[in-house]
């Protein structure tokens, strides 16, 4: 349990800390998002190593992103994703009906212009781990009223 | 396994950000360590709110330092420290003989200088806990060949 909100803590504070040493503003805000993008997509690819060390070769797109969706992010937020829909022409929508971080945070729509900076680092993660296992994506998150939320990740062909 | 890698990555990614992003040089190395002490200090706070929730309470100050060292610690980093030490008069000395912050870096003396950025945060971690404990105190940590280190506790008489 500590452990988890361990991470959480952590998380809030360097987002705390980011929008506290930046300006504010629009363009600040999306330099921001940015940045916490980056660092996610960079502890997605340490991460995806380390965790595919004794997995088999995956078949193909499709085998990637289950693993994705089921066992690196079950892992890491101790907590299986709701829903994953593919239209099987490289666009796959990932729902959660409560997503740790923002479950933190009051539900409804209150602090909804909020939810993007708790969710950039998870969409660098997924895009980090992505990349290492081969595919180049965009990964984009939605709120309409929290904690729920849902990631879009596009398949960027070669 | 990868939970706590999430932690790890989100920990050195943080305090590359904090360099990176203010000036070089001692004075500011010197901020960049209050800064990860101070965010340290605050995720120790709110987890030791969720952590005793359910704790008997505490006799004495020695009690409270064996629950910090012991399960705290413990659980946030999936390890008990190698020894507990006190001089039954406020100070305390923590050893851990591979601390799991430093383990990702190179052992022995080359990296030294590097290891109280990878200290800080924990410092403030264990002073936070401890101030939400009721107990005042100074933490500094000290490295003499990595991955050891030795965490020092001064408690502050009120």
């Amino acid at each position: 349990m500590a452990d988890e909100a361990l991470f959480q803590f952590l998380h809030s504070e360097l987002i705390q800390y980011i929008y506290k040493s930046g300006a504010n503003g629009e363009t600040e805000n999306g330099k921001n998002i940015t940045k916490l993008e980056a660092m996610g997509f960079r502890v997605g690819q340490g991460l995806i190593e380390r965790f595919t060390k004794e997995t088999p070769r995956f078949k193909d797109e499709l085998d990637v992103m289950k693993f994705i969706c089921k066992d690196f992010l079950t892992c890491l937020f101790k907590k299986q994703i709701d829903n994953l829909r593919t239209n099987h022409q490289g666009i796959y929508v990932l729902q959660d009906n409560s997503f740790r971080l923002l479950s933190q945070l009051s539900a409804g729509k209150q602090y909804l212009e909020h939810a993007p900076k708790y969710l950039a680092f998870t969409c660098g993660l997924v895009r980090g781990g992505l990349s290492d296992l081969g595919l180049k994506s965009v990964v984009t998150a939605e709120v309409a009223g929290m904690p729920a939320c849902k990631f879009q990740v596009m398949i960027q062909k070669a």
